[in-house]
């Protein structure tokens, strides 16, 4: 399917500069774009590669615009007009409406019959599939699941019992929404299982990465809320709790009962410690460790860019001696008759 | 169901205070619950919630039982107390015996009559199935298996082949027992696969949870003993042995042949180097890097609590110029004639 | 089957002491070995069980000869020969050519008639399978994927549309191949999906661990070079590079369109940033944080190594007023007469 610039420059509210008859069939990097390829620069990092690309059009900013060989779309957010133009130019198969013969779909279950329930799914009672749904194969949606409209279950998919997902969200294959919280109560030396159950709910246009896993509360139900975008491999214990639009990289993992503010952005690998809470508009870095709650919007970090390994033994050496080093400036200060700084005279535990 | 408040008593041995002819339907938070509910209060965390709580009933601690507005349970473990009558107050579905149609069985396999092997599944010659177990829905049970009484495999669960499971063990979806170790041979340049030839043994009343793995040994088995609670997303290499009774949290890798003693309490996101030991009831916390043995029962981190980042880029900076603060105190010192620490002088790598 | 250890040093080039007619029927550990087993000496770690071994053979290097008290196959790769004699005697078992009754297979797929398609798989329209693949139960092959010879997908991994994968790889059970990229752009507040329209090039002879996720590429597609050896629960993210022969252990995270160089070795739940590049013959230690390119070939750390915890607390409380400690440096200098490094002086942000 091609589309002419001029008429993604009308549907799409950019300005036009060069030819509107231009036709566009495809996305292509600004490096490797050819004719009838639109390309996009939002990354300042590429922006060396825009005076020579072979795209037929690009999307970029003002800015950016002087620069450009070739016709442009002109958009104060050239990313989000990319992702829509290649959403038009790159549809996503159209549903196959219907439930494949090898779905074992249990009595009572309500389906839509805009819905496409894929091969060797599984579908427990009491489940409601709404309009337009579409379940992957291998998914199983456990009994009393609800899906809203147009829920997408890329495939693999396993949804627990009394699952409630929100209109749009996707899931990518391996996910996991609604396997027991981790709950044990010590005795004698052993763990006693503590029951899980309550369930997930999970919001409207949320996507949920590969193989990540999002646990069931254990009285009341973990909440997900609407437009939060989790990566692969992530990991939410039971009864958290995620804002609205707020979003997280991959590895990262959300212990118990803690809860995550809005519109926060959570760098790859970092973890949270259980029964915290953290403020709307956080930034939290990669790989750092937040142990504590966070009452105020902000950045925060904890983990330590690396070094080349002869030198960052030296690092650590001398780290791991600064009580002792501590200890030397303290004697030096004494020699000298200086004073210490009162506020770390004190014992440190 | 509901159960009368002192028969509740009666059954867990606790004292009861308040109308043994209370009927109790479930369980709830303190904050949510209402009549017909049970709430329980065992984090301290949590106390000042008790105060307000409609629930018809309270399991406490003795301590706690002055500030407890209704009738309640006083109970030496709360939180043990509170797992069992909520698993009689809601018991899990009851388990339909047999086969389901769409199961792939091979022949030969034993399943005794008891068992609930759901649809989709697959299980290959020579496994064995004991009572009472649930095979949920897309697990894959490969040849010479054996599952003890009453194993509890959610869906989705794959064993490899000659995996064995002890009685009452519980896996949650996305689990893999089973799959290769990570054994290659350096050989000019390119790796080559070293058959993984063992298999993994798995206790009794062990839980592993969603997408973890648990790899086969290279020649002998990984073990998982008695007891172990594993979180989701954990990695446990070829050859490991994890103790009885130890809980590991969510995200933790242990690299191969590590063995890691018996009622350990193991934090998110910490990791293990292979071939080490560490002895029974070791706590590790959160994140920490565990690189060499632990000879001795304790606790022991490594994981550094967050900073604004602001904050804590000067941290890092001063950090990596460590040494260089170590002079300037060596210089400071022989300015002054003190001696410096005999312990530091030497090289530290 | 049986091998006389004679036949063995032929095949694999070994130097044989001892008598060639020892028949060898299995392998096993140093420790635990018996007559008609063959053990292996290559980490110096276990060379202390070498005069105690049982084995009827001993595959080690001349080093290690001294003190072997049995039948030997000398090798200057020892490990290397292991592997080989370990798929010698322990053969997999061989393909049951076919594709099982209950596989879901779209019109038009291409299977070769030497494959072996499982129970329960779904194989997707355009998807061609090359002689001598295994495609496991459960696993799902979406449309337009290619498989080269000999590819063996264990079980249950799921392959994106269009993924291509090189021969002789192995994937364990619960990878997934071609989930979309994390590529959302912001736009009032909220996050809008950019369509994850590359897919992913697996090379030959890779392998890939239990419920590792590769996701598909933007625009691109994300490259698995020949002879990676990616462990379990990896995250490689959307156009990510891996070179030739590079190898990473478990829980690692590479984020997006980052390039690691060839015959690198990744420790253990490292993590790398985005659009980075690290060269060849690279080594990152476990937990290393890699947040620029590395240029040159070398090892590098960042993670720290645990102390019993009140040790680390205390380590942590210094670490955290370093800037008051290098104040009191500079107040020390400043009363000596003694002129502070100029290196540091500026402001260090």
């Amino acid at each position: 399917m091609a589309v002419a610039l001029g008429e993604l420059a009308v549907r799409f509210g950019c300005e036009l500069r060069g030819d509107p008859q231009v036709q566009l069939e495809r996305v292509a990097t600004l490096a490797g774009a050819g004719p009838g390829e639109l390309a996009f620069l939002a990354n300042p990092r590429y922006r060396t590669q825009l005076a020579a690309t072979r795209a037929s059009a690009v999307v970029l900013d003002a800015a950016a615009a002087a620069d450009c060989p070739t016709a442009m779309l002109v958009s104060s957010n050239p990313y989000a007009t990319y992702a829509r133009i290649a959403a038009l130019l790159h549809p996503p198969a159209p549903l196959a409406a219907g439930v494949h013969p090898s779905a074992q779909v249990a009595a009572g279950a309500q389906i839509d019959p805009s819905a496409e329930v894929g091969p060797l799914t599984v579908i427990g009672p009491g489940v409601s599939i709404a309009a337009r749904c579409y379940v992957g194969p291998h998914s199983l949606i456990e009994a009393g699941v609800v899906l809203a409209e147009d829920v997408r279950l890329v495939a693999r998919v396993t949804l627990g019992a009394r699952v409630r997902i929100g209109a749009r969200t996707v899931m990518q294959p391996g996910v996991v929404i609604g396997g027991d919280g981790f709950g044990f109560a010590p005795e004698r030396g052993t763990w006693l299982k503590v029951p899980q159950l309550g369930s997930v709910q999970v919001g409207a246009d949320v996507e949920v990465g590969a193989n990540t896993t999002i646990d069931r509360g254990a009285i009341e139900d973990t909440v997900i809320e609407d437009g939060v975008k989790l990566d692969n491999l992530i990991m939410i214990a039971h009864n958290v709790r995620i804002g609205a639009h707020t979003v997280i990289a991959g590895c990262v993992g959300v212990a118990g009962s803690t809860s995550i503010g809005r519109r926060c952005m959570i760098g790859g690998g970092a973890g949270f410690a259980g029964h915290i809470v953290v403020a709307d508009d956080v930034v939290v870095t990669g790989y750092a460790m937040i142990t504590h709650s966070i009452e105020r919007a902000g950045v925060y970090s904890s983990g330590i860019p690396f070094e080349e390994a002869r030198a960052w033994r030296r690092l650590v050496a001398r780290f791991k001696r600064l009580p002792l080093l501590e200890g030397r400036v303290r004697a030096l200060e004494q020699a000298a008759g200086l004073k210490e700084p009162e506020e770390q005279g004190g014992d440190d535990e």
